[in-house]
């Protein structure tokens, strides 16, 4: 069995019971991609002519088609056994090339997660240190069994927080990105009743994602509820069952130009995995600081600048539909929209794209992914004569491979 | 049996026995976590009314109160046994977010020791690569075993070296801090003489810190010597005994616009421990080079600079008391004492903090630390109009807990 | 038997047999140096006076002598077994100070190697993420088993890539230097017929080095066979045998003030061991793209900046003899020669060092090493009057000793 791995996000680290955690278990996963796109160049707008941002490969924006390592993660988890079985600790670093170990002071060797769970009082753990934050599922799954290349575009613009210094103007990131994660204490646990497995989380974090430290002494507060029922006996990474959960989380940041602003999230979800069939939805709502993109939608390279949308709201969702052909082969279909910057109309932006992916696994712990992701971006508040359809509409499909191994 | 930790540092690493050691053992420790000011404002000086630096949390010093990951190292150590058990090996990386991975080109990820060492010669051990200088005990000790969360104001701002282009005008480091390290060559050893432990060690190295390679063709010279009376059979990380030591460095150091200057260090002190009673005290003195803080006890968000005082003196020590309440919890008290700049009116402070704290031992690589800092500076040689007075009234207590996990 | 060392570099990585490779095996390797020049201050030209670039330390050049760090390298390999054989996967990350670690956004912790490894199709083995490319001896080779402490002439200045932005007026590198990889796909074999083995290599890359991503839309393709005659059973990290190789490689790269520009290489060569002597010879050419050095021979503290040369071409060679007094015991004596520049005239240089060396093996991961270098430089084109003599005539021997260990 692998508990590691099980389908609780919230239990798969530092829980391990005694037999199944040594002093120090080295661990961690790669994932080489190769991602491409038309190229096709920017239609309208103060960049036509130019890289769309959209169409070059993130993190730097600065090629249509690459190789990557996306991640190369290194990390040591285990307890105290023989000393304490009730004590366990997670440790994991960044070493690839992605959101994480760019911007601003981010490096190669960024550290992705640090804590240490004291599993000492019945039904409440107490995790300290930096960990993903309970939220949607998107974030919270383990990367190495996510199912698709990209995230969906609610997550990303969502839910994985860039930081800048201002609302507008931005050349970069001033730090690695958020990562679903935060440094912080957690106070959770699962309790299992009958097929069902109830949990719950609290978490006080600095509201600084993979930063490490708090930059404007407001703190951030993480709710986090689920239900799930277990078929059979299923255990391992990919556990047989029906998942409900909502959260939600809230906080504020600082903004050089702007001052203080509010970042309310929350959401409810389900997923669903009998061995053949899977099924997940989100639906997720954003209030207060948004992402916005380049400007433009140009590269950083030609010019482009980065901006937050400090007062906004959002709200999207996901289907996401998985077919086991046989055993080892998985067929993916997944539907993501967002309606983006409701509120004001020169922001608001609906975001919609169909992936069409495959999933070859050789084993538990190795598999090749190929996407086709269908892409579109549209401005509904903006008349028709407004370049912003020409630019947006520069926006290209982009085909991926991975090849994904844990160890 | 732990030797790793046994209290002789300079003989804890590189230097197990065959049986001791494996190819490769994989370790480390994480240290996480809440420190706290009461964030009063300056109250007088050019950046009255702004953040005061010493109410911040270092290394960012842009909160006055934050969760952190300190300390997260990841290192590999080992012997070359069954091939040569007379060859050790010690590599630790830090990932946390600390000096060592701020400033200048530091990152996270940063190398805080890699060394080789050749235990052939009789009497003569051989260190080669970059490693802890042999120096005060409150920088040689392992950090897993501090007793406390922050270091005194002496080992602060005297041993813990912070490098910068120019003795003023700097606008943050220009690389990691030193960390009490160093890079080249050691020889050393420890002798038994019935209950007695007698240890010598001398180094020369770049004098560049956790920099690894020099800048200025000048070399440091470390000294150090240490007698030990070991009670009865005690071993491990807290070994039981009372010893003395003292210890030099002498180096010289590059300011782009002041040239050379010195940089020496002396010091002697003791320790004592039975297991229920714990005693330290160090003195510790500086001629050269000393840190010299920020302009204004600004931060520098707020756009004070860091100086370094080129030629100047500086003397302190600190007295720590520890008592085992029961096996598992001790109580601490820490006076320190730092009497800086003693050669120039302007630069002549001093510092006093008196520390309360207590440790509770989940086990014997799991603790957590309480600490309460009363804190106070002091110009005893200007004006007692001077604004200076008011703006070191400025600073506040600090609390801080910590939770340290060795593996 | 170590079969990762086997000499076959390019399979060394990725092909081990189930039962020599475990889920994960922490491994890794430690250089550390002293190195030392006369530090002779430049006889002419515009930073007549100041210190050589080429009398300085890489990759700070901020001292003529220094102890290093050099390499501090913390890898994790292993197959998926006992789920499966046929998939391996190899990381490695660099944690000690060189030109890996240092350039644009490079850190300590830089990624040096992450792939994946498919052996599924009899003669095809699939590789797919960064490695070394396959071409020449000296840079294929592992570094634990290099039998030098620098590089030669002809490596470090034509294969070693660096990268800039422009052709010149460049105060650095861009990101870490190429250190013979790439990110790609290679598909490989090795054959035994008798006692030859015959080797293949393809490979496509962003043609990025270590950096991860392509910055051009372009890719490189790399050629490669060997074939070696094996001495005997022997195996091991020093196998013996007579190997003769050929190797070619085309990419283009983008400069902002050029645009694109070819960077072909290509190369022969030989090595011979039978367990005294050991012999190696390689010969290369390079077309297009060719590293240029700092201006003046000046050191970047000083002004001086660096450039590449945009099409041109050179050639070079080096011959390496090895013998072993006593098993434990090798002398070294190695001849390299390069003729960069040929197009033009102010661009021609010719480099030449000897290089007398001694290796003594504590055991079979444990060596030190000393090495003599004897260097010259010329300008053979330039009229004896130019002051280009008597800057290149300021270059010093080198003297340098390393220790390794493998763990």
């Amino acid at each position: 069995t692998q508990p590691a791995f099980a389908s609780n996000w919230l239990m798969l680290q530092g829980t391990e019971a005694e037999h199944q955690a040594p002093r120090a278990k080295l661990w961690g996963f790669i994932h080489t991609e190769y991602q491409s796109t038309g190229n096709t160049k920017l239609k309208a707008g103060p960049f036509a002519g130019t890289e769309a941002a959209f169409n070059q490969i993130a993190p730097q924006l600065e090629s249509s088609q690459t190789f990557n390592i996306r991640r190369a993660r290194i990390g040591v988890r285990g307890n105290n056994f023989p000393l304490d079985s009730k004590v366990n600790y997670f440790l994991l670093a960044e070493f690839g090339n992605n959101g994480i170990t760019t911007g601003g002071d981010a490096s190669r060797g960024q550290l992705t997660d640090a804590s240490v769970t004291l599993n000492h009082i019945p039904g409440a753990r107490v995790r300290i240190g930096m960990f993903k934050t309970p939220g949607a599922e998107e974030g919270l799954q383990a990367a190495p069994v996510f199912n698709y290349v990209n995230f969906t575009n609610v997550t990303d613009r969502l839910l994985m927080e860039r930081s800048f210094d201002n609302s507008t103007g931005n050349t970069g990131r001033n730090g690695p990105v958020g990562a679903f994660r935060d440094t912080g204490v957690q106070v959770f646990d699962a309790f299992k009743h009958n097929d069902w497995e109830l949990s719950y989380a609290v978490m006080f974090g600095n509201g600084s994602g993979t930063s490490l430290t708090d930059n404007d002494n407001h703190q951030d507060v993480y709710l986090y509820g689920s239900a799930e029922k277990i078929f059979g006996n299923s255990k391992g990474p990919r556990r047989h069952g029906l998942k409900m959960f909502a959260w939600m989380q809230n906080g504020k940041r600082t903004l050089n130009d702007v001052g203080d602003v509010d970042r309310k999230r929350s959401g409810l979800g389900t997923t669903y995995f009998d061995g053949k069939y899977r099924v997940a939805a989100e639906y997720i709502t954003a209030d207060g600081m948004i992402y916005g993109g380049t400007s433009g939608a140009g590269t950083p390279d030609n010019g482009a600048t980065f901006s937050v949308q400090p007062d906004e709201k959002a709200k999207g969702y996901y289907l996401d539909l998985g077919y086991r052909v046989i055993p080892n082969l998985e067929l993916n279909l997944r539907y993501d929209f967002l309606d983006s910057g409701t509120e004001i109309a020169a922001n608001h932006r609906e975001f919609q794209t169909t992936t069409l992916g495959a999933q070859y696994f050789f084993n538990k712990k190795t598999a090749i992914r190929f996407n086709y992701e269908m892409r579109s971006i549209d401005a509904p508040d903006l008349a028709s004569t407004h370049p912003v359809h020409q630019i947006l509409d520069s926006i290209d499909d982009r085909i991926s491979a991975q090849l994904s191994i844990v160890f």
